[in-house]
């Protein structure tokens, strides 16, 4: 099976693909269908093959705030699988038809304890995205802050 | 040398400890000075042993947004020496004269290829790290974007 291209996977070996590849497995879903939500117990990874996943949290019935929308050459969804405490830190939809790749916690978890190789290179991988994603929250907050301080002056 | 209680070195064995402790330095540092700066390429990661220092954005010269004050038994500051592209994310100052330890990234780099489960394991104690922030981060979102839909509304 290919894997399509994910941030977690850069810089694996041609073999350590093969062994991702060999616990993952193919999954349809319709437009509109929710993968998980903010807060469940978080045990299975979802990469896009074909179609879009959007991130978002839901704050009440009626409203969401929109995170980011994964296609398959940007990345995956349901990150929460593997660092504890393990939930899902947003709520995940299918924003077209789709077919997604799945990898359970659990196979990923054994893999990295086998491989401690293959666990530093995605764990590294994982960890440059989430301080870029920090980073780039971090500016909203700061654009956000500087509006009020405006707002205060004048 | 007996490393401060750090999150990054949670679950490594003692003789893992033991190879960290063999590479870092102690470094006095006085109430006021800069250890860096945003953007600064970052080379050296610090561990509070005694004082304190805060984590913090320069928005003009006379704005700073508080992040956070890091102290002996929460924490580090310049985990950007840990993953591409290499820079310091926010600016440190020391908030008390205080007692640091320092590791170089070259040398933690280096230690992390040589023993790839200790890189494993600090790599999934960084990603830990930031995932519980961006989430605290995405709260303090949140909150804004409420408030905004409340004063847009009434």
């Amino acid at each position: 099976m290919q894997l399509p291209s994910c941030y977690l996977f850069q810089n694996l070996t041609g073999p350590q693909i093969d062994t991702l590849a060999a616990i993952t497995f193919e999954e349809q879903c319709q437009k509109g269908k929710w993968l998980f939500y903010k807060d469940q117990k978080a045990d299975k990874i979802y990469l896009v093959k074909k179609g879009a996943v959007e991130l978002l949290i839901k704050v009440e019935d009626t409203i969401e705030i929109p995170i980011a929308i994964i296609r398959p050459d940007n990345g995956c969804v349901g990150i929460g699988t593997l660092v504890e405490p393990f939930r899902y830190t947003l709520s995940a939809r299918c924003a077209a038809d789709s077919t997604l790749l799945t990898i359970k916690g659990e196979d990923l978890q054994d893999l990295m304890c086998r491989d401690h190789e293959l666990g530093c290179t995605m764990m590294k991988n994982l960890a440059q995205k989430l301080l870029a994603r920090l980073t780039e929250t971090r500016k909203e907050l700061k654009i956000n802050f500087m509006n009020l301080v405006r707002s205060a002056t004048f």
